[in-house]
């Protein structure tokens, strides 16, 4: 509704059946999507759940243009009520195709969102979108002015938060958090003073070389692979 | 002995305090290097474990350059007698930024070679070098003519075959063998058949999002993760 509110450009509302029997929830919505002029389309429950798993008979689909709507207010408000979700925060991460694999890999692993700042970091460049794959049409990555501000928020949403850094604990000594926010740090200088003293936990992934550290997007992909796997296994 | 038999030019090798009490291996080898104009450098035993912490007395250091000479006979006659190892064999990666990152990653969890073919493949360029950040001065890449012979010889030398493949088994459902080679297929097509017909098994990362697949040298890094992280924990 809060997305249909902000009337997006080019968004197609897909409802399952006719939409007859729908409840009164589902209708107010429909009401909303008619006079704000989204495009409603009906479709078999089957390509509902194909689209989106989790679906209550209503699917939006949101152009790439208008991914700008989702902000730290949607985001903690749909978590707030439920107990488990993961979301990245990349703290001035700089190399779009670093940006780029991150979110590829968040879609893939069902990351809830990935955070970034406004300002002094790798915007969503064509670079970005190409090492993304096609997953930024999918994944609602979140602008923040305020870095510290939105970890904040998240704590206040239930996340525990864990900032990467080489001092912290070993990954996968045990499971991360079933509600948990992950904070990245850039290339070159970690997870920043002011970031890192918000976190509850420093984490780390433990190695055995001579090179110092991994990729940033490489490190991000084994902390999303570790959270499922310690939820599955 | 055999890599100092190849006289592999700009070696050097460190041999700890003056080798006086050096058993009759050692000397063998110290005179082999005199004979091939190799430089024999004395330093602290500590100096050298901080080098190669499985040292027994000596450490070869090998340029970059000369990293043409690290074969699979070497490979497998150092495996042979182990208990344990990781090696990956990279079925014609074509992108010299995810080979570089592979290379990287590898070193970081102390992998003990990586296998490309001499064709077809991307070679270690110049942005293979840079992604890779240094690591391809200490990880072994072998590069073999015939990937199937390269992975029968690993078979003989006591390796189980796992092949990446989306059809095969979670990753983590159970801990990957102690002596495990990963055969990871290129960008578009993955495991080639001739290869995954030389597999013991086919294993694959649990996805839960929109796009197709993970960037390859995402997934070698979970490979390498998971490796580790049965071992630890």
């Amino acid at each position: 509704m809060e997305t249909l509110r902000a009337s997006p450009k080019g968004c197609t509302l897909y409802v399952a059946g006719a939409g007859h029997h729908a409840g009164p929830r589902i209708r107010q919505i429909l009401e909303e999507a008619e006079k704000k002029g989204i495009a409603i389309r009906q479709l078999p429950e089957m390509d509902l759940s194909r689209m989106c798993p989790e679906h209550r008979g209503l699917v939006l689909e949101v152009p790439i243009e208008a991914r700008g709507m989702f902000s730290m207010e949607t985001l903690c408000e749909h978590s707030a009520s439920k107990d488990e979700g993961l979301v990245f925060v990349l703290d001035h991460i700089e190399d779009p195709h670093n940006l780029g694999a991150i979110i590829r890999s968040a879609d893939a692993f069902g990351v809830d969102a990935v955070v970034i700042p406004t300002r002094r970091a790798s915007p969503l460049t064509d670079a970005a979108e190409r090492s993304a794959a096609g997953a930024t049409a999918w994944l609602p990555v979140i602008q923040a002015k305020n870095l510290r501000a939105a970890v904040d928020q998240l704590k206040d949403a239930g996340f525990w938060i864990y900032a990467a850094d080489m001092t912290g604990r070993a990954l996968s000594a045990k499971p991360l958090e079933k509600k948990a926010a992950i904070l990245l740090g850039n290339e070159g200088k970690g997870v920043s003073k002011i970031l890192r003293d918000a976190a509850d936990e420093c984490i780390s992934i433990p190695m055995f070389g001579h090179v110092e550290s991994l990729n940033v997007s490489v490190s991000a992909a084994i902390f999303m692979y570790e959270y499922r796997r310690a939820r599955t296994h």
